[in-house]
């Protein structure tokens, strides 16, 4: 046994069965979304998201997003989507969009994404993103 | 100051900030997949994953698949998708997948569940599930 290799990694299992303990006393809720994104955008709207403006990154935090990935897959000759995961941690889904929504910076930005997006045909009447149903979680 | 109360509050963060500094020594590496589902075959579907076989489970654990979802959604008249989000603790993907095709149990799994799906038209040659380039990401 050596204690300078061994207490990392002690201290790194410690940690992780603590965390384990406060995450299950509140998980994060998980979000699967998805949207189209128009062929002549496609550059554009990775420029953008591999620089996103720090004000944006930011408020994203504030509203309690956490994990967030945006994925991007032409899955058929004419349709390219965007799909996207996220965990939530907050108390109050709606409120802290609706306090995003809100955000000058954050809607500067979406001036720039939004039209470079299609939401999809079978969008429910207020998505923009279309939220995705959850079929199979292993942790 | 209330000990009782902060003390698990203060212990979560000691923990969350030590496996934040385990973590960024070894990041996981985030995959976004997509593949088609056939409609005939989506409730079928739906109920292998809503109890999946706990074998098949136990083998994505040891072949170190973590925070593993898989989505579905219709987004136009004629196509439904699925949509996966996981994440790879290992050190060898390609290593740990050929071990996963080789468990009898998962096999068994595919048989039920390959038949469910049709990958996209633009798969690459070797892919089953395709994978999505990342374009966004933030903790």
């Amino acid at each position: 046994m050596n204690l300078r290799t061994t207490l990392p990694t002690v201290l790194c299992a410690a940690a992780a069965l603590l965390l384990a303990g406060c995450a299950s006393a509140r998980a994060p809720q998980r979000y699967g979304m998805v949207i189209g994104v128009k062929p002549e955008k496609l550059e554009y709207y990775k420029e953008l998201h591999a620089k996103p403006w720090p004000g944006v990154v930011k408020m994203i935090r504030d509203c309690n997003i956490r994990n967030y990935s945006i994925y991007l897959k032409q899955v058929d000759e004419q349709h390219w989507y965007l799909f996207s995961y996220f965990e939530y941690t907050g108390k109050d889904f709606k409120k802290d969009m609706a306090r995003m929504a809100k955000d000058p910076e954050t809607q500067r930005w979406w001036k720039e994404t939004d039209p470079c997006q299609t939401p999809i045909p079978t969008h429910a009447r207020d998505e923009w993103w279309s939220k995705m149903e959850e079929v199979f979680h292993s942790e």
